[in-house]
């Protein structure tokens, strides 16, 4: 019996959330489309020449324990707030949204960590992200009766960011493995990739991760390569299953031989890209979790994906379950 | 020569925004579409209730500060914020949008104004305001200086509800009119006229108001008749100008002999009425003191508000000029 179908471990995250135009982005030294570490210092600066903004609960992980939950799946989350005001709004979030969540905070410096996001008018969104707490997530924060009782525990490449989550991360990886589980990651972001590569590729050749998820650019960047096919043909051996998002081209998944591809959903208005691919992970981890097809999983993930980058915010607003149910996928 | 466009008044305050079902606010006790006033403990409550939300700055009058900003009209605010995160979040936001706002924070508690907004499946928002540090607002924080400059003085009928902030409105009313500006204000909510209705009948025929801004159910209330044409004779003889707004059915404004029937304008999906009466008013008042006719405020009203009620939270996310000249309405 598992009592979780998802736990999911993240840098605990709020987005500050507003609209500039490319300028602002090359004035400001911003790489576009790309999560840039900032400080303090510059957290401030940047908020000082950010546009009104309004603020959400993200961070990666979250936003896909988030996802899970909105389906209807059992979610768990580790990750690092601070005893603020932010900190508070987090922990109400993600539980109201029905996931178990219980890292004890942080008491005092530095706070809670937050996302300044510049969306652009193209949709794609700009990450700016002072860790804050994060940087205090340690093995000491791994609950490991919920990395032994969750079917699938999935966590952010983001996290080799701060210094000890790989830890905690390594920590439940091995719980979660003696307990006959699964364990997956994103590779978050292809500048990420760049920092981490040797260690990514190590954790799915030596078998710490099971299940991969990536986006295109980060599927290249992780194997050196400007084909696409190429990049397919080389994670297909290095994990037991990937799967890798392709914008508006869908998504490909392939386990050993097998190889699904799934399109993507149509989209009236894309508004803002945040969260697209946690939430196809959301979608996917599901779908996967409830024995679905591989082909299924995806259409899960490319249905709560194209929803999420139809609005503000990174965690979609309405019954990702209602979504799924309209459209005759559950 | 005028400094400021329009000068607005009114609680100063951060909107918690989540979704909900019509049983939520019936098991409650929210009343449906008002502005419900709560105290601390039950805003705890409720807080521990609510789903997962997203947080922006509002109260009604910033939010038409900020959409003549966004028009390009130059717009200056008093509100009372308290020296906390949300406080910082506020001053922030409405800097940000080009908003002169220097009224001195209130150190420590109360804590700033928050509140928590429903929004039904049907797109009608139904809030919960804690007032905190906006009781604190009184006739010390009128810059005369401000009330002078602005063309149009413009206030919400909310600001009955802390206990000084009406001598803070007498005050600046008499400095703008002194300085030959006109003063407005919204009736607010059908329930705070029920409070008010002889203040702000007294407002009105006093002189006190000029310019006065309703919905359909606020100048029932007021006149305490069934009849909107009726209600519409009436407010005609008790002030000088007076834009009605009847949702999907337009707006019609009356001045001396003169009315003007705008329609509202088409609405692809209603995501969130909050902000509307608000963004009609700034679009109106962006009008006004431009010297625009009648049917174009109502117009530039129509639009704002046609605008920020297709998006979650109450100030629009784009920018209204260029949404107006899309329009050819600038």
């Amino acid at each position: 019996m598992s009592r979780y179908d998802v736990l999911c471990i993240g840098n605990a995250i709020v987005d500050i959330i507003a609209r500039c135009d490319e300028r602002f982005l090359a004035d400001n030294g911003i790489v576009k489309g790309a999560m840039n570490l900032i400080d303090s210092d510059r957290a401030g600066l940047l908020y000082s020449r950010m546009g009104p903004a309004i603020e959400a609960s993200g961070g990666s992980a979250g936003n896909t324990a988030a996802g899970v939950a909105s389906f209807g799946g059992k979610a768990a989350y580790f990750g690092k707030v601070s005893s603020d005001h932010l900190g508070a709004v987090y922990t109400h979030d993600i539980r109201a949204q029905g996931v178990a969540f219980d890292t004890r905070p942080l008491m005092g410096e530095p706070p809670t960590a937050r996302s300044m996001i510049f969306v652009t008018p193209d949709g794609e969104r700009s990450m700016n992200t002072y860790l804050g707490a994060c940087v205090e997530l340690g093995p000491e924060d791994v609950e490991a009766d919920k990395a032994r009782e969750a079917k699938v525990t999935y966590f952010e490449g983001y996290l080799w960011d701060p210094p000890r989550a790989k830890d905690a991360i390594r920590l439940t990886a091995k719980h979660a493995h003696q307990a006959g589980r699964e364990v997956s990651m994103t590779l978050s972001d292809s500048f990420c990739v760049d920092r981490y590569r040797d260690e990514f590729l190590d954790l799915m050749r030596s078998g710490t991760v099971d299940i991969v998820f990536a986006n295109e650019s980060e599927l290249k960047a992780l194997y050196q390569t400007s084909s696409f096919e190429a990049g397919l043909e080389q994670i297909r051996r290095d994990c037991k299953l990937a799967a890798v998002t392709r914008s508006e081209l869908g998504s490909v998944v392939v386990r050993g031989g097998e190889t699904a591809r799934i399109d993507a959903i149509e989209i009236a208005q894309l508004v803002d890209t945040t969260g697209a691919g946690d939430l196809y992970a959301a979608g996917f981890l599901f779908g996967y979790t409830q024995g679905r097809s591989l082909a299924d999983c995806g259409a899960l993930g490319s249905l709560a994906a194209g929803l999420v980058i139809q609005q503000i915010g990174p965690r979609p607003h309405m019954s990702l379950k209602e979504a799924a149910q309209q459209r005759g996928l559950l």
